[in-house]
């Protein structure tokens, strides 16, 4: 595919900020005592649990679907990915189809129902998504748009970390660091584009959960490897078996390294955010959170912005996380 | 108390607002696509649960603390004035005193402690909080920071109203309606300032539990009337047996008038703020978004500003409120 062969750079990221002006939320970045204190650094949280769909998802969506022509789009996706195209597809007046596995969190699957968009379940065990989508493609002559390994796609997920950059200098203050959750490593690709040209010297860390760290295992290793077949998660959004082809070619040039959490960190990082932040995040938007609060990075005197990258969680994953005692 | 005898306007509330630049969050203001949907009209929702803190209690709390002379500070409250007073006491460098009911939230009370207040704990049924705060300021020179009851405070929580009326201008946006929630009136009178400067002709409700709703039938009355003794609500914020003095001066005035929600539909108010908008809110702080929920006002072909006023709610009944089968 000849997107794949052309990496995006931070004029695509600016081109998609004012594709995306007035229809993504600019979504607000955070702070709060109880972590500045813990992390003995300023960290800023960039709220993308707050954005249209609940996710960072959308603005790549948007970006891709307003520069095709078909009138249909398909695509296929554990959920964020899947909402962001249903209402993209819907403001811009297309039909969408989205590939959801029958086990993504129900709220998923019901708001990606409630955008208009028909949903085709498929069993993640026996049935391949990629080859469903593009039966659909084929069939329907609806384009095909891909989670990450699509310039636009990254160009779009990239508008965050471009707001990130922006919102940082209005508050005066330099980042040293900037840490995002990492699954076919479409946010953080995009937001390293902007990241390193706003802010030179930026240390940049992929967050992946324990066992699914395809991405920090590929950056040391220099090429894309694989996770051990059957390694699973509670951070849904996060279940990939490799990095992208595409987001690895940006990742591996322009990312400081990978960190890893547990989903007893995760769940924890959960309970912060209900509990200091006021926000509801995902399990896969909490990982960069987690490895914050963890201490994986040292942060002391230092600046760093932190993505929360979405808010589409199950009430009862949510409603335990808050309430275990290990809080 | 001559500052009762002062009634507070607009240029306090700019004033209140030069005082907190930099300092309290400037928080969003969201739009949820389901809610407008629901509304079928345009719905602003003002997240004061992101706020520092947790509510907006910090604005008020901040601008009077930094316009006044004594060392030390002593205030009463069932947990968001704690916080916003221990918290500006704390930035501003001076020793606070809290007085909380013994059956406060847990969150609250752990929070007041968290940024450096002393608690002291006393019976609902059984002593005066107003005695205590009193004998306390007596005897140890501190000052009384009143909840709602003052100009300065009022002025502050005002500065959310100014936002308000500066961000919808900033989206083209003309206001018709803003609802808010009302305990003493602290929050809904400052607001009433700005917004009915800015936007002439707007339409503010006060809204209130059931059996709780001493502001509406004050309105009604044209007088302070009180609620039947006993009354109770899942609102710990919002548990107060009469409008304050200052307050309702300002609010009999200002305000269309009052509307009431019952436990179950801010339960629910809770649930569609966790699904939809990723947001943690309180009991208290969800109750206009509640009456907005439930149709309470007519908004077809109106833009409306809803205050969600705080976020400081114990796990166990949020875990309840979004797991609950009603939503």
């Amino acid at each position: 595919m000849e997107a794949v062969d052309r990496p995006p750079n931070v004029a695509d990221v600016e081109a998609a900020a004012a594709q995306l002006r007035g229809v993504a939320v600019r979504t607000p970045v955070l702070e709060s005592e109880a972590l500045n204190e813990r992390a003995g650094g300023r960290v800023l949280l960039k709220a993308e649990c707050l954005q249209r769909t609940g996710s960072f998802k959308f603005r790549g969506a948007y970006n891709t679907i307003s520069q095709i022509d078909a009138s249909a789009v398909v695509a296929y996706s554990s959920g964020n990915h899947a909402q962001g195209v249903a209402a993209a597809a819907k403001l811009l007046n297309k039909r969408a189809t989205i590939v959801m596995p029958a086990d993504a969190p129900a709220i998923k699957i019901e708001n990606t129902r409630a955008y208009g968009a028909g949903v085709r379940l498929y069993d993640r065990a026996r049935e391949s998504r990629e080859a469903i989508g593009a039966e659909i493609a084929a069939r329907t002559g609806a384009a095909l748009i891909r989670p990450y390994d699509d310039p636009r796609i990254v160009a779009g997920q990239g508008t965050a970390g471009l707001e990130i950059a922006e919102q940082t200098e209005a508050h005066g203050l330099n980042l040293h660091v900037a840490l995002a959750p990492c699954g076919g490593g479409g946010l953080i690709a995009g937001c390293a584009l902007a990241l390193t040209s706003a802010c030179p010297g930026i240390a940049i860390y992929a967050v992946e959960p324990a066992g699914l760290d395809d991405t920090r295992r590929s950056l040391a290793a220099g090429e894309r490897v694989a996770n051990a077949p059957g390694a699973t998660s509670i951070c849904d959004a996060l279940l990939l078996p490799t990095p992208g082809e595409l987001t690895f070619q940006i990742n591996r040039r322009l990312l400081a390294g990978g960190l890893t959490v547990t989903d007893d960190e995760t769940r924890q990082a959960i309970a912060f955010a209900f509990r200091h932040l006021k926000l509801v995040v995902e399990p896969g938007g909490a990982v960069a959170l987690a490895a914050v609060l963890t201490g994986k990075l040292a942060l002391e005197g230092r600046t760093a912005a932190v993505v929360l990258s979405g808010g589409n969680v199950d009430p009862a994953l949510f409603a335990a996380a808050i309430t275990a005692r290990s809080q």
